[in-house]
């Protein structure tokens, strides 16, 4: 018998409807439940995840990829835990907001409600199985998860969690459903399905979001490349500007929210540039510098053009000297992905200026960008970063899977 | 010298810019100046419409397109005084709202900005061309009007005017593109260039609908069909619920929130539905009912499938008795087209069932469907109506043009 997603969407949507009607106390029970079943079902999700790291290896994955999908005792209780935490947000979907009562004399106001049913296309962390289900469940969604091949058999085990505890609570298992045909074929025809679907959320490289927004007929979640700047004002305090440069650029180089410019106001640049130059040989950073810093960084190379827009993802940096403030928003704007921008400078107008005229997602005066993501902005677990305006813009929790409908509250009234 | 979208998009693009960081009066003094520009202009207007009108009599256009087409000294006013009706409306962009401090420090908050570029596809109302572009303009967005070409020349000439308001207030032209080629090919590489545009909004038939959907590489607003539900509950009060039937069915049958489809609970048919027969017969509304509600109905014709999905636009109406509450839910969710949804009763608990269950992008209790636009839900002016839930959901203002980014506000926070 072969998998259909067409089928399976089918039922998807179906179930959909009964996520959508559960209370919070019911999600939240049913949240626990995929947490108690995934730690008592641990010998048998090992089990599966030693077939993916054997055939892994029998395909040359990297030590990078391995480790990504590598799970363990502790890394299953780490996820366990992940979703205990989202059983204990607020509930975002049934508030009433911003009642208000019309010449005509209705009440009007809009009851926040789940989006229907979210699909997942994403490649080798297992842990995103567990964490998406968890998510658009609290957000009374149905979920379709397509994870990359390399992990099937992992998701499969995962997947076996998820359904006993949907069985445990009288709920549809297709509710959550992970796709067990990781063909090319079978991701190609789930974004055909918009009489099913509701949202596509791709995570994963580049090419793979492409790939998915160019043909889609569902509305995909956009997370294209984080090229995150640090802009040091003229006037900004040097000793935490370091800081924001050191944790922006070194805590965790693979991270979309790292930094990967810094532009540096004229006036600052010869004090600001030497302390930066040791700051950055001390952790063996490769710098791309401009003509008018590049004297201070020893074994720094030319920056080029590309080097504006690149997300390096590693020990390196593009540096630039800006004019004036308005240049330091403008290469922004012209070379930014519109992910994450911070200002260092003690100066009130400059501060609020770039927060008023930086459309980012993320727009920061004296903080790190690391903290760019949901958890540490205050949404709990996170379901991807979309840089794209439409929808959601920034890191997504719970509620970027839910919308807003009206309602209207009458005594009989008719419009004259 | 040919037009090039694409060369205008770009231009678009960066007079978005622009206009994003324009004041709250600096764009309402835009807007008083374009709707005083079209007055001036009037003369110039008429005589550009009469050539739309000449040249539709010459094709053959039916009276009610011509009506549609065809601009007076007087609806020339009409859509003057709406551009001011705009302009007196609070800016949705720039309010922040729900800063709170994390455990790290850092305050974190969200605060309303532009999308960027907003293209219009549309049909023959030369209206649109001003309404969009006012509403763009008051979210702060640059905007690209692709009208029918029935209406370019009218458009050409509404065009001017607001280009002549842009001019006065030195602000770049390129702000509002009215697209002067009305080829299909110009329309199918607008739909590409998600580079610049942000969001497209088709407004039209389901064909066209259908089409940019299916084709566009730029997120799109589906305002797909209104099958707008009245459900007659055992507890309902008469003569609400024939009010409700009335207006919803007869006050104007062309528009999307006319109802099309009657749902009667079986323990209040006998009394409802013989009251319904001498409205619906008084104004000659043909009914398409089912087996348990035919006999009421003189002339009726037995309702088939197609008639629950039917939004007929005109004086007919389909008619189902139903068993109970959840059967209404049941019908509702298989048929309905998520655009509005009427309950009339004095059962608090049906009240509040209904409006939690039913998932529409507007939810009704004994008030009249004809209530769902956006003046009568109290957001002005109205761009559409999405009837898919991404982004926006229902009568869109110029709020629904706009997103939130993320700021924060540090004093060197960094992370651990």
């Amino acid at each position: 018998m072969s998998f259909s997603i067409s089928h399976s969407a089918a039922l998807a949507k179906k179930a959909a409807r009964q996520v959508a009607n559960l209370s919070s106390v019911q999600k939240n029970a049913l949240l626990t439940d995929i947490a108690n079943s995934m730690l008592e079902q641990t010998s048998q999700i090992l089990a599966a995840n030693e077939i993916d790291l054997r055939d892994g290896k029998d395909n040359g994955l990297d030590a990078a990829m391995l480790d990504r999908l590598s799970l363990s005792p502790e890394r299953i209780k780490d996820i366990a835990n992940a979703v205990l935490e989202i059983a204990a947000q607020a509930d975002p979907v049934g508030s009433i907001s911003n009642i208000q009562r019309m010449p005509s004399g209705i009440q009007v106001g809009k009851m926040r409600i789940p989006l229907g049913v979210i699909a997942m296309i994403y490649e080798s962390r297992p842990n995103v199985t567990i964490d998406a289900a968890a998510l658009c469940l609290k957000a009374g969604n149905a979920v379709i998860l397509r994870g990359g091949k390399e992990a099937l058999h992992s998701n499969l085990a995962l997947a076996e969690s998820i359904k006993l505890a949907l069985q445990k609570h009288g709920l549809d298992p297709a509710a959550v459903v992970v796709v067990p045909d990781t063909d090319r074929k079978v991701m190609n025809e789930l974004m055909t399905l918009n009489q099913y679907v509701d949202l596509i959320i791709p995570r994963g490289g580049e090419g793979l979001i492409r790939f998915v927004s160019e043909n889609s007929r569902i509305p995909v979640i956009q997370h294209f490349k984080g090229v995150c700047h640090l802009y040091v004002d003229n006037a900004a305090d040097e000793t935490k500007a370091l800081k924001l440069l050191e944790n922006g650029k070194t805590q965790r180089t693979s991270a979309c929210n790292s930094l990967e410019t810094l532009l540096v106001h004229k006036d600052i640049a010869a004090s600001f540039l030497s302390k930066a130059a040791t700051l950055l040989a001390e952790h063996a950073v490769k710098v791309h510098a401009c003509e008018r810093s590049i004297s201070y960084f020893q074994g720094a190379t030319a920056a080029t053009e590309e080097d504006w827009h690149a997300e390096y993802l590693a020990l390196e940096i593009a540096i630039r000297v800006v004019d004036d403030f308005d240049q330091a928003i403008e290469h922004i704007e012209d070379y930014g992905s519109g992910h994450t921008e911070v200002i260092a400078t003690q100066d009130y107008s400059n501060a609020q200026a770039f927060i008023r005229r930086i459309n980012s997602a993320v727009v920061m005066t004296n903080a790190s960008s690391r903290f760019s993501d949901g958890g540490q902005l205050g949404l709990g677990a996170e379901i991807g970063i979309s840089t794209s305006k439409l929808h959601a813009y920034g890191p997504m929790g719970a509620e970027s899977l839910t919308t807003e409908k009206f309602i209207v509250m009458g005594e009989g009234e008719v419009r004259a």
